[in-house]
């Protein structure tokens, strides 16, 4: 256990095509309750709110993402405004600069399932605890499947709560995948992170030194207003945008992995959210007026009208206003390359 | 070829489940352009309409068709408005009551399609002939597959221009089914008919002696608007539903089979829809605004929302108003079974 609070820093994206038409651009995946009552937003903030383990959270996010982000989240959250995307590395750097030195962020981004609330607690008290010892710590998702649209994390030696980072596979091929699960020791990168805010920007420094000085100039600059805060666009303009694996993770002599076996999706496509909700005895999952017959894991979601369906396996139906989508559970990583999802 | 001009007598009816939710209790199937841009009532009208050939037709059919009637049918055409709905034999007697005793009736269903009129001329002729002598004649369609939801006629000894029917079966099993096919000499009942009006109206007296007084009466006491004819609703309402089939053709002595091999379907579910529409090169066929991925002989009918379909085969997606429908082509026989069509 560390001996502060951990100060969860929560990433607002997603660019809203692959779980097209439900999630549109103007209509983010964080802020759709695609599995349950809350949407992913409220539920990455809810596992983050016993005051006995976290500090109330930060969030990061867009111009755009401000308007959900005051109308779902609750009092006391700060919300940092990106003055441009820069991706995840520059967006961290923001937090970091913002907080003392000493906290320990914990950096969990806004549109993945977690099941398992209790597991992502442990998991991250292990990885605060690493942090507190200035590692850059990744959790590692148990992989239960050889996914090739992942980053693999190989665990190298035994440290204390941990497992050194050996190497990091950006999203393999097929056959590299089934091999990394055949082998053992890799888990998946899903972008949840704990550094001491302080170590993370001395890492920075090290590594992406323009990158580091353009965000504590913005963030020296910044304004406030109440519980939002505005970093200065003119520095943060010049960023080249990059990843936190890339600009820090991989170039970190202290990386340090945590095992997560939490019940993890991203929910990267409208197979996946089928799967991350809870089916009937023949594993249909509905929502909306619906009638199935001689259905067999069919998922349906409709904002209105009824669906009925008859005689199919494995197929997705989404309704939502002027677009209906049928796709095969197979096909539903095809959604985003839609002319309706990508021409929005 | 028969010395006078054949009659066209057109039945209108449908129930309008098992094309639900396209069509609709109030938005009978005859009346919607299921296939190509006509209607299939309109069509039924087109395919009659050679006056070298054909009279001006007459149309029989409930209260609740006339408007459409009206709308969708050229000048000329009479239309007999049934009292009450009582099945083919009284409607067609109406008809056979109004005309002159000589006339040569051709009974056309106006919910089937008929992909080559020519063939239908054809064979129109042919049992025009064979009705001026006095046959009750019935077309026989080319069975192509052992379907079980048609009656079959067994075709016996041959006559001039067609064969004695040897017995008629109702819907068999598939076993039966295939086992006709096998055999061969048989063909599908599909409701059309030829007779000469005053020998079908003593075939009926003979068999259904009180169905016959009771249409005589109901003519007798008719009233005229224009083109529109009302049969008395009193003498009408005692008559016993009955087809055809049962009350006159299987009771004949002297019935005829012509064969019709014309591309015809009864369009009876989605499936057949979609088999009578023309498929692009991977066999899908689509009306309104739609985008196919990975797809081959899919159906979607949309009336305005987009559909996008990806990676599925033999499925039909309909989108009207407030309901979506997705089977597969073999469950859409069970499409009048869901409580949207049952419950209309």
């Amino acid at each position: 256990m560390p001996d502060r609070l951990i100060q969860p820093v929560i990433l607002c994206g997603g660019s809203g095509t692959r779980l097209w038409p439900r999630s549109r651009k103007s209509r983010p995946k964080p802020f759709l309750p695609l599995v349950g009552d809350r949407t992913l937003f409220q539920a990455t903030l809810d596992r983050c709110a016993d005051p006995a383990v976290f500090a109330a959270s930060m969030v990061v996010a867009g111009k755009a993402h401000v308007a959900d982000i005051a109308a779902q989240a609750g009092e006391g959250v700060t919300v940092v405004v990106e003055p441009a995307a820069k991706n995840t590395a520059p967006a961290i750097a923001l937090a970091a600069a913002f907080l003392p030195p000493d906290a320990i962020m914990l950096v969990c981004p806004s549109d993945h399932h977690i099941a398992r609330t209790d597991a992502f607690v442990a998991a991250a008290q292990a990885a605060a605890s690493l942090a507190a010892d200035d590692w850059m710590v990744a959790f590692g998702i148990a992989a239960d499947r050889p996914e090739t649209g992942y980053g693999y994390i190989l665990a190298g030696d035994p440290i204390d709560g941990g497992r050194r980072i050996a190497r990091f596979v950006e999203k393999p091929d097929r056959a590299t995948a089934e091999g990394f699960l055949a082998e053992g020791g890799y888990s998946w990168n899903g972008g949840i992170f704990a550094f001491r805010a302080g170590a993370f920007l001395d890492e920075l420094a090290k590594h992406r030194p323009a990158m580091a000085d353009a965000v504590r100039q913005a963030v020296t600059d910044a304004l406030k207003e109440g519980q939002l805060v505005r970093p200065a666009a003119g520095p943060f303009a010049a960023i080249e945008a990059e990843s936190v694996d890339y600009a820090v993770m991989e170039n970190a002599d202290h990386a340090a992995v945590v095992p997560a076996d939490m019940g993890w999706s991203d929910i990267g496509n409208w197979q996946a959210l089928r799967d991350a909700r809870n089916g009937d005895e023949d594993g249909n999952r509905v929502s909306g007026p619906t009638e199935l017959v001689d259905c067999h894991n069919v998922l349906v979601d409709s904002d209105g009208p009824r669906v009925s369906v008859i005689g199919l396996d494995d197929v997705i139906v989404v309704v939502d206003g002027d677009e209906v989508l049928v796709t095969s559970a197979d096909g539903a990583q095809l959604v985003g390359k839609l002319s309706g999802a990508a021409n929005q």
